[in-house]
């Protein structure tokens, strides 16, 4: 095995590069964790992640990933036998359903063409004929990871308004929380998903619920087996300690305090400009790449495309994994493999996190090579479309 | 000032981009510097670091930078009043010369363009010319950051043979160790000067003198006053501490031990060879940009080209500060400054150290990007061409 040199760009779609105020606020000793300084120190964390959710809701934390918080989420809201609705986004919403058939919970997928956001007129029409209310929730993937589609959650929301049904909005924005605008409360959203280490850019370990009063009221006569997940344990206001039920991960929450600091710094409308910045100049290198034939934005409507990740399929004839290896191999580069049903012909590059214009560019020139390597063939000067967006004023 | 986000691209020719692993290794609190097993550790770096010089010699730790090398060469070797040769390669061997005229030396430029390396052969017309042996030592700049020309210093050598002067043979490696291959004892160098931040991937704060045994002979007549640089003082075996002079530099130690392990995992010619990859992919770069006629390679001769950086000419019309703050503002890009003589008229690209495929395409792409906001006109494909570079098999 090579010896790797220099930094690791890591593009895959998360966990993303950690900036290293994050991780040096982490490298702190451990504390008390029932004492009243970090009680003080929890209690303005809980308080300053609402902004990021756009909520006057409450902030659950759990020391866990994505696929726990997405436990949590069915589990405080619902009860054995519910059925939910879950319009097919790409890959994870099929992931949620599972788990959720693991709870015992039914899951409806509402079909949907991978290559395109799902259509809020069917989300509409499939509740409007629910006349006895047996959907409780409906499960939305903000953005699918596997496909690079961000769908447009206030219609979904306009659509369950329109259909007059009283299911839960639960929406998981794993992948586009801190890319992308997101706006629980305007939206009216009820239960938000979320992790740490994508755009909030922690080390993985971190997962959190965002949950507004119609679904703590769900919660209340919720029967779903639950103890680590419960959002009543969480919320007793006696015993701190017991927000994590158990012992707080604090450095993990230490690192959240920096990464708060520096998205705020920034100023999030500026974060989600730099992320759509960032983005159209890889799929400006990709469209041209595109001209050769043998590759394509997996994602085909424009305005659809996410700020946080891009899949790319390629011509059966070829083979994501070897481009995706020699990048890894010859440029210390790692990209994204393919998932689910298009694991086979299409590779992803995440864009999300602690990025910025030079990372892109070596990114997208590294990919150029490979592709080359790989002897896919590809039009020449991907990076130097992207420079031309880049340099756009 | 806007926020920056993502990695700082430090393409200066120094400090460079410092690796975490060496960063983690001096994350560790202090130790007792005169006890036993801290003296094992120094007496195994002092040993190891020979293998980078390639020397049987001596070698010497300085807490200081190269500067501070270039004085304890100086110091330790020559008296009052001694004349020096210094073949003229740029700004780093004038300030050499200066520097010895503060400690009473008396330095003797010997004129070079500074768009070429020096020719050997002016170097033994004047040691032949100086019958009487007046110049006590050569200063000789293996690669001067301020032109990215690297010097011949086995044919500076043979020069020096041919013309059969005991001179004193000083060579400052500070810009070219670790970046190419440097041999201290085979080619006949009596003092080598270098310092820990440039190829050897430490924080600044390291210097380092390599010293043969005609040197260590030398230096018991010299009467140069010293205290800090004294190479008796620190070669004192019964009192161990006395080879720092005090108190030892031990977090800094602690980031060399796992930097010369760094270098021996990949290996001292797999190191050399990367950066003369890397490098040809930098110059393939500027080359294309060159032929729109705004700017050109400073250092005229390809094989005089420097693997640690690279320094670019641009017409008087254009400024190159505007084309570096432009890079320093838009996108994380630091790069170097001209320096000297061509001060206004250049600036430069560091390639030296922890530097991998996707940095330099990075560091290309935005320096591109840079030219075309400042409106210094380049031909396009800069980043392409260095792609066909690092492709090639």
């Amino acid at each position: 095995m090579t010896v790797q040199r220099g930094w690791n760009f890591l593009q895959t779609p998360g966990p993303t590069n950690i900036p290293n105020r994050v991780l040096n606020a982490m490298h702190t000793p451990a504390v008390e964790f029932a004492g009243p300084e970090f009680q003080a120190f929890c209690t303005s964390l809980f308080t300053d992640l609402t902004t990021l959710f756009k909520t006057d809701g409450r902030v659950f934390i759990y020391a866990a990933n994505g696929h726990g918080a997405w436990e949590a989420a069915l589990t405080n809201s619902l009860s054995p036998g519910d059925k939910v609705l879950i319009p097919e986004t790409g890959r994870f919403g099929l992931s949620w359903g599972d788990m959720g058939r693991t709870l015992q919970i039914e899951p409806e997928i509402l079909p949907n063409d991978w290559r395109s956001a799902i259509d809020p007129a069917d989300v509409e029409a499939r509740l409007s004929a629910d006349t006895n209310h047996e959907i409780k929730a409906v499960l939305l993937v903000h953005t699918d990871t596997a496909t690079g589609i961000t769908c447009d959650v206030a219609a979904v929301r306009a659509a369950m308004d329109a259909a007059n049904h009283p299911a839960l909005l639960m929406v998981d924005t794993i992948a586009s929380l801190m890319t992308t605008d997101f706006r629980m409360d305007e939206w009216g959203v009820d239960v938000t998903v979320a992790a740490g280490q994508k755009g909030i850019m922690l080390p993985p370990g971190l997962a959190f619920c965002a949950v507004n009063e119609k679904a703590l009221e769900v919660h209340k006569t919720s029967t779903m087996p639950r103890g680590y997940w419960d959002w009543t344990y969480r919320m007793n206001e006696e015993v701190f300690y017991m927000a994590f039920c158990g012992t707080a991960p604090e450095q993990l929450l230490f690192g959240l305090r920096a990464a708060i600091d520096m998205l705020w710094e920034e100023g999030f409308d500026n974060v989600f400009a730099r992320h759509a910045r960032l983005s159209s100049a890889v799929r400006a290198g990709i469209d041209t790449w595109a001209e050769a034939g043998a590759l394509e934005l997996f994602a085909r409507n424009v305005d659809e495309r996410s700020n946080a990740v891009t899949a790319i399929l390629v011509d059966p004839a070829y083979d994501p994994v070897h481009v995706r290896n020699i990048c890894r191999e010859n440029f210390n580069l790692a990209l994204g493999n393919g998932l689910g049903k298009v694991a086979k012909e299409t590779f992803r590059i995440g864009h999300m996190g602690d990025l910025n214009e030079p990372m892109v560019f070596g990114t997208l020139a590294s990919v150029e090579a490979g592709l080359k390597l790989a002897g896919v063939p590809y039009k020449s000067g991907g990076v130097e479309a992207a420079i031309e967006v880049l340099t756009a004023s």
